[in-house]
């Protein structure tokens, strides 16, 4: 998927939502342990009631891979579903990889062509070499880490490196990299604030925003600092959508959480456009 | 594994030998294509010929992952064959993941106890609680990223944070996590007179060397600069050793060159003891 028709979706639908699939067994509606896919029946679930609510799905890979071969098919089949059933959608593998040249040709052929995904989430610690094997890919994109919204996050991230935080030294550096254009950039949004002097050094790339919700960000705060005019947002909640509800009506309690943030991101958009 | 057996391991064997298991479906010996499950029939293969010259074996998750269940199913057939067959190798999942709080624990789970790896690889940047839920796996080894051996190393491993490298900040920071006694770091060959300082940080911990060989490391030299009185070192050899024929006679060709390298070994351990 191209930038633009993100975009174009986002206006379509007055939404810049993304919606994180973290599916956990141990948390999903007791009677979607009788189906032979639980974790898909979820997911494809969740999906069917939120669609129209949000521009991009994004599953955190961990969640999959904890359940051996049976994690690995219900990732298989949840994109393959997205794919075919809402071509719309974008996206977003968060694996948080990183390796070097050919080991990371390896992931992104994993994730951008065996599984069909448009993005993938990318760590940013071994550097140039790690990074733009992924960047080849025409139309996918690739999420670099930038400062995420973890306590930890202040362990190396916010640490000065040449006269600024390491963080940004991220942004300035990868900003060089061979079709940088096809980055897009982890924020997290319990430093809302830290989203003003971030786009002076990437104005118009896409971030995206976890942590609003669960976390504490707060998405007023986010959109005056971090839109810019293309809207340039994708905001992820994970746990405050699907899991909204432990009974029958857990896809209708997301949607209804889902409409929640989207009015308000409309309400934003709209602001924008004025 | 407990260092203290993985050390004893080391002297029995003359060995601190690593073999990564880098499998790739495109260099293995065409013959093995008839093979049911191909990816497997090389690492047993390769494992029966070399399980005596080596300490341990590091897949590289990517290699798995991009051929999806496939890849998946070879990889737990792997290290269930190893930890039936060879329960005194030490089991390294190379798969350099990182995520926080509870996704971590995930990741732990899947390698530690789904697939029953004695360690795993880790990303540093994203901190504390990206890296504490793998160290609270008792007599498992996280094994952090410190200084790479590719080039986009120097992009931000190098650079300078409080008077000192990225990575040595990371060595730093990493041994206040809570279970740091069951660290273990990554530590490029390519610079192995940054080994010197790094032994000032971290005496005791073991190092893992990727890049002797292929990648031009010099194993006399990394001993010289990162042998301590425990040993403390695993060097890893991927495709030196996988690769070194393509004819029927693989395994036999993997095992010679193993050889080699484990009788250098033999001369640095011997040296060690004197």
């Amino acid at each position: 998927m191209t930038t633009r028709q993100l975009v174009q979706q986002i206006h379509k639908k007055k939404s810049f939502l993304c919606i994180g699939l973290d599916t956990d067994l141990d948390k999903i509606p007791k009677h979607l342990l009788q189906e032979e896919d639980p974790i898909f029946a979820f997911n494809k679930a969740i999906i069917d009631a939120t669609h129209q609510l949000c521009v991009a799905y994004k599953p955190n890979i961990a969640f999959y891979e904890a359940y051996g071969i049976k994690g690995w098919g219900a990732l298989q089949k949840t994109i393959a579903y997205l794919n075919e059933k809402y071509p719309e959608i974008f996206t977003i593998a968060d694996a948080k990889r990183g390796d070097i040249g050919n080991t990371s040709t390896r992931y992104a052929k994993a994730f951008f062509e065996e599984l069909g995904f448009d993005s993938l989430t990318i760590a940013p610690y071994m550097g140039r070499d790690s990074v733009e094997p992924f960047l080849a890919f025409k139309d996918k994109h690739t999420i670099l880490l930038a400062l995420t919204s973890n306590d930890g996050a202040f362990d190396f991230q916010t640490k000065i490196v040449n006269g600024t935080e390491l963080y940004k030294n991220v942004l300035e550096v990868s900003r060089t990299y061979k079709n940088s254009e096809n980055l897009m950039y982890v924020v997290g949004a319990t430093k809302a604030s830290y989203l003003a002097d971030i786009r002076k050094i990437i104005p118009d790339s896409f971030l995206l925003v976890p942590g609003v919700g669960a976390q504490g960000g707060n998405l007023f705060e986010v959109c005056r600092y971090g839109m810019n005019a293309n809207v340039g947002l994708l905001v992820n909640s994970s746990r405050g959508i699907i899991y909204a509800s432990k009974g029958i009506d857990f896809d209708e309690a997301a949607a209804k959480n889902a409409k929640n943030l989207q009015q308000e991101m409309a309400t934003e958009l709209k602001n924008l456009l004025k």
